[in-house]
Order: structure tokens, then sequence, then C-alpha cells
């Protein structure tokens, strides 16, 4: 269905995200799977495109526009390309979020070039082990011991977290024992930082590069100019953008599931069994007309929701809402799609077989399917 | 979610439209059902309120707007009041569009102020015994012989047919061995004509205000001026409105499921079950959110579908995925809302009972879900 | 898939189940739908034939089994002849085991002759307008005076209450303030009994010759020589026939989704569209193909059941497991089969149409999908 | 619920096997992973414990034992212990029936021995690249030479090719031009034949110890004692086998399903929550309610199934509804249960996250879904 959502300018910066997907990332794309990692590089030229930091203000290097559709068309180009730029969804839709919203001018001047450029890339540490993502569980301590926290505790399924400069660490700085999700803080940990190891790499199901490490902190002196917003307030924080975060999922789902149902489609057409193509059975037209109907609707829930969202008037329970359809559209997509390439489909070189590793975390992580359920119900005075 | 759709003249209109619903048809509304039939008078009160005619010219005492989201709210408000308004939809989104689209300077003059006015009340007459909707399979012929068409045949799932003054008849008027889709014409028969008789109202699972009859034509003499749009060329007279006649099953397919949810949510709320309200269960809570998701984005493809009809831009396979997703959707919805009503839900005073009868015929007329995926999976290219 | 839970015995039987609803039934169902109700003489043909008292003793004019196949043969045989005998599977599963598990001896001489003849008809009556089926809420009173309990109160959803001769209704003895489940007791109420009235019959979405009505007792004198089981033990006498009753209601549902699937196989063999037999197409080969797969893992638990409940070894969750899996197995089937008769699949002259709208109902009664997975859940030490 | 299948026999047979896992297998199964492949070593072991042979004649070294349920025992004690033997199955439920099947008095003795004791390890290769299973499209040739074919070709998804001491090769020794199926035979190939090239491991989704390898074969000379069966009648020997090659994968399908909602249970009863156990919810009940009942539902079609296999009744569409119900059972299984670990489900560490991606091909092999429906839907005479 023909959408609305893109200006001329959009389409500018697509092409040239699309030029650089072409040129620079699918030729080495394979080595990067093998190594599990994108290379640091990447961020670099990615700044130097002007990729990075179209929601950087400009005085600092950036684009200077608080336009989430410049994101949402790199997901939709990198899942077009068949690639995935590592943990780069997080860095610029999750975490620079919370540096644009909470840096001081101190840290903004600090730290907004880098982030523009690619030379600073991020990552945010909440959940724990044995805490998953309740922020009322956090073991995570920061004492202030003068002009410093001490940061003690450990993190788990961080990702990015092998390439970050700096981490946004959710840590108690403060103990309410009749609400536990008071008393946290937002301390910016850097590289380097004494007692600050990153940990092992997680071996997952899909998403093989876009690592997902262990974090650990023993004693880490964290200066009190790198807390982010508010001593106390990280619950609060954490929230405002939750939204944002939530529709980037969303985003990626059906930039994903559109690539399948294009890629089953080459493929039904090319493949013969039985001596006529895939295609040419009724199973395969009703399996394919079935996924377009349902990834149109999703498609236009999300356009409406990005432009809900530009306008400020994008509620949590209707990002809830997107996310929720749209992941277990993605979900139900890929499966067909795999289904229609036969065995083929279970070869990790045919490219369904990919999307169908990494989909299925979609339905988990930025908020499962179960805590966005409780969320929507919520918005229903249930 | 937020929807955009609407001017201040539609929220007017819908006013209107929600008091004549709240003081007219909801009061009486158990003896429409008792009797399986709208009153006659229902069309000229219609009519007096201006609701029938937006698309009419106003040189006819139409309100010559050709913005189909007047009906749109029509649909929603009787969905909302939980009243459907017989066979009005088919009248005014099926079938009007003919008469509008083709009919020349004098039959415009002859009909269009009875259509304006609820005077003249119209049917569409495809199906036959036997051969469904393959428009290829028509057998009912219609013999030129002077300035008369000598009509002969049967016609079944005629909705509206039992209060139609003029029904729209396709007729073989010529033959072609070659495809036989050619040769048909739309011939005006009107109430009253010699040959001419209603059958038996066929009983079915629901829609029990919403009459579907048998019609029978045996040597009817109708008049060569009765003839709509060109001769042997009904086939591409039929095709024209596609779009708007699918849309509009999905408006209602939406309407009613959001009516569904709303009873389904305060039924939720006031009924206890071991001594709780049912709405306290998670799995409550649960069913509602992931229908509420499903819901938007349907109405997100919906909407988006209107605008897009509205622009000239909609094409036949997005109209088809629009039906086929919001029907499907109704079809789930009604469902689970049913069940969350318990024993309750089968008992055809509670409102959901109907709403689950009703939506059955959803994914089969104006379109099967079958068909529809045969239409969408030729715009994939397959 | 081959059976093997039948022996010749039951082979006989079915013969004659066969013979006499094409003889006695077939011929004239249609007045019996008109009515809403089947005559109640039909119970002592049935009686006559042996066909109500295979679990009665012999000294009582009974069959003396206590094999519950038979009453599986009748519910196969009803299914496959596109009948329902009214409330008959209420009467044999669910009430006559509380006669023939809890009568006394002088209880047995009164009642049993009539129940195998056929000339005693029977209800059960727990659920109460406001409180549903948790037996916790129930408000009718029983007071005892002298040889007399005093019965007041309503109850509502009474399966064949119309026809019931005898009516067993859960009243409240006694009041236990800790556990409201406990002081509740079995008490025979006679048709003719002052203070006694049948009211409405409730109007149904489907099973319209199983009639459902509710009763009243105003000051009901009940001799105490009516008391069935215990006093105050009602609680337990309820629940040990539970798996009993949820087997009727599978056994039910496996039959009645065979039906669907047979007659369907049938229609789009004989129906044509575009010129060609419905079951030419790909997409009704795979639906069937997929419902046929469903259904014999339905009837293969089912027989496991079955068998299981003859060896006095089927727990109340595999009962649970049963009844949940092959009422959800029936509600997607007869909606897939609906699908696939098109237009004529709305029509209430066609058997799907009607095997649609009665299917609804199992996932409800006798134990909803939700409190079955409650069941089940436990018995997993959840 | 309560199973009938096993004897006291298979049950020593159960714990026999259930001790070899859990001392030979479980401590290294980590390293077979990280190898992709399971050591040669382990057929031996296997063999001396007599698992392997149970199907080969006594006078051979085996079993003598023609009972298909040890089998099951295997494959259910491999999915209870969380590991897999490589491509055993195949092995004893696919390429071993040829043998003892087909074999002639010369062949039985020179490598049922083998077989029995584990020294000979074999493998089937049917599929081409550019074919897959449609037989009719094999290329490979074996052109007779004196007392030898000269084999040429390549063969794909040859599942246990890589420690294959004997690979039975379909290849073309005719050419039929009216029926491209006939004119195929078998021909044993042996490890170490000049010629005979094992290709690249295939990197799969899942399945990582279980190899699958591409094989290719440049004028391998195979003496005419190697031709298994009949010349020419490969197709009917390939068919004969057909029920329970479907019927092993339906066996591990459920298996494997029964481990994940095990698995699945301890860990919701574990982990916790915003402060309580995930098993606490709701939600978390119904789910695996719902996947118990669904899968003693596949549990009882597939026993039946077996026992029908063992008594000689089991026709190939019964087979086909078997593997199409319980694979697409444990897809729908091992996708929920995945949901309910969160995030620790999607790493590869915790078991859930391999039965996962270890499932999806169970829909695809031996017969893919859409296969199984064509077969059934013949069976149902459409």
């Amino acid at each position: 269905m023909r959408r609305t959502l893109f200006t001329q300018d959009h389409a500018d910066f697509r092409l040239l995200v699309r030029d650089f997907l072409a040129r620079e990332v699918v030729p080495v794309y394979e080595d990067w799977q093998r190594a599990g990692l994108v290379p640091r590089e990447l961020f670099t030229s990615l700044g130097k495109l002007g990729i990075l930091g179209t929601a950087i203000p400009e005085q600092y290097g950036g684009g200077g526009q608080d336009d989430y559709r410049y994101h949402v068309v790199i997901q939709e180009e990198c899942a077009r390309a068949g690639v995935t730029l590592g943990s780069l969804r997080t860095h610029l839709d999750v975490v620079i979020p919370y540096f644009t919203g909470l840096a001081n001018a101190e840290q903004r001047t600090r730290w907004f070039p880098g982030l523009a450029s690619g030379e600073l890339y991020t990552a945010i540490a909440m959940s724990e082990p044995g805490t998953g993502s309740d922020l009322a569980g956090i073991a995570t301590t920061a004492v202030r011991d003068g002009a410093h926290y001490v940061l003690n505790g450990a993190k788990t399924f961080i990702t990015g977290g092998h390439h970050a400069d700096l981490v946004i660490v959710v840590a108690r700085t403060a103990t309410d024992p009749d609400n536990r999700r008071n008393g946290l803080s937002l301390l910016v940990v850097e590289k380097g930082m004494p007692g600050f190891t990153v940990g092992r790499k997680l071996d997952k199901l899909g998403l093989t590069v876009q690592d997902t490490v262990e974090l650990s902190f023993a004693d880490v002196r964290v200066p009190t100019a790198n807390l982010l917003g508010d001593e106390n307030a990280a619950f609060a924080h954490l929230g405002r953008n939750l939204a944002q975060e939530r529709l980037a999922i969303a985003v990626g789902s059906v930039a994903q599931a559109r690539a399948a149902i294009d890629q089953t489609i080459s493929y039904v057409r090319e493949r013969t069994v039985f001596g006529k193509p895939v295609a040419h059975f009724q199973n395969t037209k009703f399996e394919l007309a079935a996924m377009s109907a349902e990834l149109e609707a999703a498609q236009a829930m999300l356009d409406a929701a990005i432009t809900g969202l530009g306008a400020g008037e994008l509620s949590g329970a209707d990002a809830a809402r997107t996310k929720l359809f749209c992941t277990e559209m993605q979900g139900r997509v890929v499966d067909r799609c795999l289904q229609l390439h036969g065995g083929y489909g279970y070869i990790l070189e045919y490219p369904i077989a990919r999307l169908y590793a990494d989909a299925r975390v979609s339905r988990i992580y930025g908020g499962s399917s179960e805590v966005l359920k409780i969320v929507i119900s919520k918005s229903l005075g249930l």
C-alpha cells in the first residue's frame, strides 16, 4: 500500500544509506558473520557520512533533526540489503536519546561530537543476572565517595557492550524499602575505567553480528560529572523513551518481514518442484497473499505510530500495541516464508534462515509480548 | 490509536446519525429482529435526515459529496449502537455507486431524487443458484424485443431484495463462447413488473434483520431505457466499484470488532466468577490486550485505505488486502470476546452472540478470503 | 485411522441406533427444529429400544452394562445422521450417573425403572443467575421442616428442564462461612410439585432442539426421601462424575467435527466454481487434509481417554486435556468447513451452518477452556 | 496420559539407553556441539550395548526383533537427556530398513554383522542440487560396464554422510521418457571407492551435531553385487518404508516437545520476575496447560500409529497425518516454551533455544507438511 510517511529529504537519505550498504557492507558481510561482530571502523564510516548524528544538534556536528524517520530509513535499508549493522539500532534509538534528553551542557560538549562522528559508541546496562528487566531488583550499587561514585555489580544481556566507549549503567544510589524502583541513577561508565570488565559474548540463536555481552564492575570509580540526569531519578528517565525504543523494534520487524516476503517471492518463482515453479501452487500463492495482507496492516499501523511519535502524541499503550502486533506478525511471516523454501530454508546460507533466527528475539526484548499486554490492558481499564 | 480520518463535518454528521439511532432504532430493534426485517419506512426517515443521499448530486436532492467517509460514519455508529440497518450498507456502498457511475441523464432525473429521499430502495442481483458469484456462469438471459429486453432466469443470495424498488440484474444479452464473461448487461428491474417475483427469505446463521431472498424472472419485459451503462459491458462495469464494495465490508468488520471488544470490557468488569471480576484474571487482560492490538492494526490499515480511496489511489489488490485482514481479524476477535462471556455469550440476548453470528459472513461475501488471496497473489506477480 | 475401541456388541448397538434415527428422527427433524424442542415421546421410544438404560441394573429393566461406549455410539450416530436428540446427552451422561451412583435402595426401586423405560426424564440444576457455575455462590436454600426440605431459589441454563420429570437441584442445606462450597445437598424435585415453575426457554445461538430453561422454586416442599446422596455432601458428589461429563462433550465434538468434514468433502466434490469442482483447488485439499489430521489426533486421544475411563484410570486432568483439545479442534474445524461452503455455509438449511452454531458452546459448557486450563496446570505442579 | 505402548522388555531397554546417555554422552555433549559432529566411536559403543541392531536377525549378531518400539525408546531417552546422537535416527529408521528389506543372502552376510556392531555406518543419498526430493528429476547416472556400474553425479542434504561407510545412492540406470520415476536403482557405494568424495558440511539453523553434507561421484565403479533390490525398481523400494520414516520423525517431535515442556515447567518455577515465580502468572499456567493438552493428543495419535505399524496396518495417509500433526504441534510448543523463558530462551546455553532451532526442520524433511497434505487429501478422495 502507498505510504505517505516520507519526504524528499528522507528519500535522498535513503539513497545515501543504500549506496553505503551496497559498497561497504554487503561485500564483507559474511566475514562479519563469521567474526560474530561488526568492525569498530563501521561506526566512524557511518559518522563521516552523517548517518549517525541526525538527532544530535548541529553545533556538535550533528544533523540537528529530531526526526525519527531517518532512523526508520536506516533499518529499512539494512533489511532490504540483508544485513544488520550490529547493535547500531540500540545505539541510535535506545541509548543516544538518553544523552540528548538528559545530558547537561558540559556533557554535551564532552560527548556529542563523538556521538555524531562515530568516535563514541554506546550501550546501556540494565538487566542483571537473576533479575532480568525488573528495575526493582537491581543490585548494582553506586556509593558516593567525594567526587566519585564507587560502582559494584554485574550486568548481562548488554547489546553492543563489546565496542561501547560509553556505557550508561543503571545503579542503585539510594535505598527505598517501600518502593525498590526508587533510588536508581544513570552513570556513564567509560571504556578503560579501572575495574570495568567486558565479559564473554553470549552465544545466541540469531543476531550473530550483534554482540551481546556481560559486564562487571568492581570498585569502578565513576566521576559524579558522569551522572546522567538526576540522581535517584533513573526510573522516571528510563520510562521517557520507552515508546521510541519499542517502535524501533517494530520498525525492524516490519522491514525484515518485508524482506522475507520479497525473498520468498523471488525464491518460489525460480525454484521448481515436480516440474513446476513453487509459485505455481495455490498453497504458495495463498500463503504469500495472506502474509502480504498482514504485512501491510502492520506497516499502516507502524507508519501511523511513527507519525504520532513525531507529533508527540504516541501513548505508551499505542507504542506497545504497535510493537506487539508488528513483532508477532514478523514471527508468523518468517515461519511461513521459511516453510516455502523447503529444505533450503534450514540452510544458513539462505537469508531466510537467518531472518528466522533473528526474528525470534523481537517478541522478547524491549518489552516482551507479555509485558506489552500488561501495558495495553491497563490502558483498557483492566 | 488516534485517527486522522475525519473532519468536523463528519463529526457533525456522526452526531446526527447517533441521535437518530438512539431515538428511532434502538427502542424498536428487538421487534425488527423478531420480524427478520427492517420496516420500509426506515429508509424514508433516513432520507429525510439526509443520511442516504450524501453521494447523490445536489440538483437531485442529494448532498453532492463524493466522500465515502460519511458512509463510514454510518457503519461505525450502527456498530456502536448495536444495530444494523438491514441491507442499508449494500444499498449505499454497492448499488448506488452503479447508479451514480453509470446512469444517463434521463435515468438520473428519473431515479436520483428517489434514491436521495429514500423512496427508492435498491438491490443488485448477480449470484444464481448453482453458479455463485462466478460471472462466467450466469444463465439469466435478456433477449432484445423492440424497445424491451425479455428477461428470464433466477437469482439467489439477494441482499435487500424484499424491499427493493429497483433491482440491478446482471443478465446475458449476448453470447461469446470464447469468454463467457462477455455479453453481460445491467438491467434495472422495477418492483411490480409482471413476471418479477420475490421468493422466499433465506434463513441465515446471522444478520437476522438483513433480508436475503431469491428472485425469479419469467418473461419480464424490461424497457431498454432501463439498461444501465453499456450493453454487454457489465463485466467491466462490475469491476469498477469493487474496491469500495470490499472496503465497505471491512469498515463494518472493524466497527463491529470494536463494539465486541468494548462490550466485553464492560462485561468482564461487571461479571464476577469465583468471587472476583472476570477482568481480574490475567487471561482476560491478555486476551483483550491482544485483541486491542489487532483491532488497531486493522483500523490503521483501513483508514489508510479509505484515504487512498478518496484520493483515487486505492488499488484492487490493496482493497483486497484490507478486506482480508479486517474480516479475518473480526472473526478472531468475536470468537475470543464470546469466550470471555462464558455461557452468557451463547444466549442471543447478549449482543456478543449476535455479533458472533453476524461476523461469520464477512469472510465470505463481497469476495471470500480465498478470492481475495487470488487477487492479492496476482499483484505479487505469482 | 483404525479404531480399536469397540466390540461386536457395540457394532450391533450402533446398527440399532442408526436404524432408529433414520426411521424415526431424520424424517421429522425439521419439525423439531422449528419447535425448538424434541417431542416427549422420543424418550419412551428410545426406552423401548433399550437405548436409554444400558447403565441401569438389569433388575430395574436396564442393560446392566457399566460401559460408557454405548453412549459414545449414540453420539456418533446422531452426528452421522445430522441430528441431536435434544438434551439426551445431559440426561444419559451427566444426570443418570448421579442416580446410579448415589440412589439408595428405595430410590432405585422408585426411579430406575422409569429411567430405563424413558418414562422418567431428568435434568440437573446447578447454575444460578449471577453466580454461574461457581458452587460457592449458590444461594438456593433448602430448610429442613420435619420430613421435608423447603426449597427456595432460582436456577438458570438448565439443559432439558422443559421435559424433566426429575430435577436434581443443588441447594444450600447448611452454612459454612469458612468454605462456602460446604453445606450443599442434592434434592430431587419432581415435576408438578407445588411452587416449582419451569420458566422461559433461553434463545441460544445454536443447539435449537435442545431446550435450555430457567427454573424457580418458591416454598417447594421436597420430601427428605428425595435427598440424593449425603446431606451437605453435594460438592464431593458433583466432583465424582466430572471426568465422564467432560468426556461426553468431547465425544460430541469429535463426532460432529467428523460429520462436518465428511459433509464438506461431499460438498466440495459436487459444487463447482470457475468451472471446476471446489475440490479441485489446492487450498481445498490442504484445508481438508489439515483438518483430517487434527481430527484423527483428537479421536486417538479421545479413544485412549474412553479406554482409561472404562479401566477406572482416567484422571480429572486427563479428562480436562481431552475436552480442551477436542472442543478447540471442533471449533477450528467447523469454521474452516463452513468457509469451504462459501455463501451456502451461512444458510441454515446447510448442515454446516448448524454444526457451526452448535459447536460454539462446546468450549464453554461442562468446564470452559479456561476452567480446564486451571485444572490441567494444577496437575503440572503450576 | 497413561500409555500402553510398552512392555517390560522395552522398559529394561529404556534403562540401558538412559544409563548409557548419562554416562557416555551428556558429559561430553558440549564438545560434540562445538565439533558439529558426533565421534565415530559412538556407533561402536552403541553396537556393543546391542542398541543398534535390534532389527538385525540374530544369526548376524542382531537382536532379531522387528519391533519399532525399541527405536522409539532411543529417541525418547535422547530427548529426555537433551541430546541427539547425530544422524542415528536416519541410520536406524531410514537406511537400515532398506538393507533388512532388500539385501540378498550374500549382502546380508557381508554387511549385517557390521550394521549390528556399529562398524558399518550408513546414509542414503536421494536429493540432488536443483531437484530436491522429486525422484523424477534425478540426474545421477549409473551405466553398466561388465560387473560394475559407473556412477556419476552429485547429491546434497545427505544426513550422516560424513561418517557413512555405506551410502545407498539412488541413480538412474535406465531412461523411461514416459515416466521419469522409472529406471532408478539403489547402489551401495562404499567409503573409499575411487571417485567418491564427501563434500562440505552444510551450515544449518539447528541440528548442529547431525552432519549434513554434499556427496559427489566421478566415475565411481560400483560392483553389481552392490545393487540393493531390483534394478530399475528404486521407486517402488523407496515407497515401502515411507510410513516408518515419517513416524520416526513424529516420534522425535513428540519426545522433544515433551522435553521442551518439562524444561519450561522447571524454568518457570525457579525463575522469578517482579518478585514472583514466572509460574505464578496465569498466562504461564494457561500456556503450559494448552501445550500439555496438545502434546497428549499427539502422543495418543502417535502411539496408536506405532501400534498400527507393528500390526502392519498403518496406511501411508495415516502416517502422513501423524507426522503432520506431531511436527506442527512441536513447532507451536517450542515457540511458546521459548517465549516463557524470556531473554534466556534466546541464549544457546539454554536447552530450549536448541530445541527451537532443531524443531524447525521437522515440518520440512521426510515429507514436508505440504507433501503430506497432498498424500492425505488423496486418501480423502480429493
